[in-house]
């Protein structure tokens, strides 16, 4: 594949599989993004899913559709429609098949080929539509989702997750990791690239230029002076107060049961978390429909909205493209900022 | 002492700390609470501070005021203010003396003797206001707090904790102990003994015959399947399937990411968490100024504001009695549903 770059902001939207509500909500989000001109838009995906879906105001004449076959031109004045193949026998919504699940896969190949061949990779980003992990396991063994998929192909060591929502914005240090080993997995360091990523990204993350973080504790009541646990003297203090030395906004270790009060109230912008739970409970029991998911740390950004498939009402026209257009608002913002 | 019982349900409220903001916040909360007529009122304080803030309807006549010398005798119709001393020689307000501490504690000494003595302890409820546990402790070494005191002073050998607000209900099943420690001390006998004191007591708690009660999973995406996990599969599972026999309408476990979302919607009722923050960071969010802190297993109910003794705001007529009232109000409806 030979792909000849451009020289402006990248938005790349993949589709992620045919049968869930990914080009549906890729296309009605569409109709509230506004991709500014400074910036090129692309669509990786299915030509005939992603062209009916997309908002009538887009005409033939709009669409630079390009064929995997072909050299990858870029038109940054258009929308531009990479189907990388296979192409599909069933496009029936609902009905999830391994074709479809290999095309997500090329989806995501073509999509990291893509920034690979840009002159400067932080000036793309990518909207992930939603995938079916098992499936693309079942063809691509190894595969565990999007976040892993794009660390091993570009590749770097760390990312750092974000969930970014209307009220809440929350970024959880250990992740898919049991209870039991969030103790010995939580180290200094890995809080410490944490809120560097989180410092490094707060402006397009929250739209302010100096926003207020705030680490979480680990042990309830913030550890009550190590009667409750010794990470909060021993680890999260020391880690906090030498990362201030770079960004002073930094607060922590607050309680957990006080820190999402503080940041709903507006005074705390955005919550490091010490494990998933701590972080996700409270935020998708408010944030559950205009969450966004972001994956820091990569060399361009990447944003996908926080749902799955939804075989069961793919296709029906009723599926909410709040998330959808929020990650795509959000791509942009880190591009344009 | 000597306590001539009364056949009625009866609500005891304790002053706290006479320093912190107890007093007001008991007295303003019965300007909201009716004393419905089947149920006696018993305040357990000291009486002049008891006098300065209850609302102006009560008029000398409508007060039994009892002094620990006498034999307790409690008057159905009336408010029953019963001054265990010592006299105290300062009144004022955000300056805690040892003195106080000891009143506060002869407050809690009082309750129990009062509950004792009555013929049903279960048609009794304590509302306790906050008091300061460090200055408690320094007079009376080994005082940890409200629950561990009632829990010795009956005796009883578990109590449950349930937090009770405007928006959620949530019951957590380990405390106040670190993360490291929640897989060891979360145990089958814990969580069964959890679920069946919330199923019995879940009328007063809800206000519902037949509420919905949600218990939480352990790990991120409730294990998944057992690779992010066991005890899902192992432990809460089993249990909840046991006690389902007892009461139809227990699910779980179920995601901590999604079950707070499913008791904000109101598809939950009592969230049922595994440890401290699971449970109260989503809680403290979105219920801070509405929570009731509720005990069960002892003897009798006892519910108690979610807030400390606030000495910074004491005394100046700011601090809000919304929790205090709740506290009375669901106190009231354990005992008179």
């Amino acid at each position: 594949m030979r792909i000849f770059p451009i020289n402006k902001p990248c938005v790349i939207g993949t589709m992620g599989d045919p049968a869930g509500i990914g080009p549906e909500v890729i296309g009605s989000s569409l109709e509230d993004v506004q991709i500014p001109g400074e910036a090129a838009l692309v669509l990786v995906g299915d030509t005939e899913l992603i062209e009916r879906y997309l908002p009538g105001r887009y005409s033939k004449k709009d669409l630079n559709v390009i064929s995997l076959k072909e050299e990858i031109s870029l038109d940054p004045s258009r929308v531009n429609i990479i189907d990388p193949g296979p192409d599909l026998r069933d496009r029936s919504p609902g009905l999830p098949t391994s074709e479809g699940a290999r095309k997500a896969l090329n989806c995501l190949f073509t999509s990291v080929a893509i920034v690979k061949a840009l002159p400067d990779a932080s000036r793309a980003g990518i909207v992930t539509g939603p995938v079916n992990k098992s499936a693309i396991a079942s063809i691509s063994p190894g595969f565990i989702g999007h976040t892993e998929y794009f660390r091993d192909s570009f590749p770097v060591e760390h990312t750092t997750m974000v969930l970014a929502g209307d009220r809440l914005c929350v970024s959880p240090v250990t992740r898919h990791i049991p209870v039991a080993d969030v103790p010995t997995k939580l180290t200094p360091a890995l809080l410490a690239v944490t809120i560097r990523d989180i410092v490094a990204n707060r402006k397009f993350l929250t739209g302010k230029d100096d926003p207020v973080i705030g680490v979480s504790a680990l042990n309830p009541h913030c550890g009550e002076d190590g009667t409750i646990g010794r990470e909060e003297i021993d680890m999260i203090a020391p880690v906090v107060n030498a990362e201030r030395e770079q960004y002073k906004n930094i607060i922590g270790p607050v309680s957990a049961d006080t820190i999402f009060y503080k940041a709903l109230k507006g005074d705390i912008d955005i919550v490091i978390a010490m494990y998933h739970d701590q972080g996700l409970a409270p935020f998708k029991m408010i944030d559950f429909d205009s969450g966004v998911n972001v994956t820091l740390g990569l060399p361009c950004v990447r944003t996908s909205p926080d749902h799955g498939t939804a075989y069961d009402i793919a296709g029906r026209g009723v599926a909410s493209s709040v998330s959808m257009r929020n990650a795509f608002k959000l791509a942009l913002r880190a591009l344009c900022i």
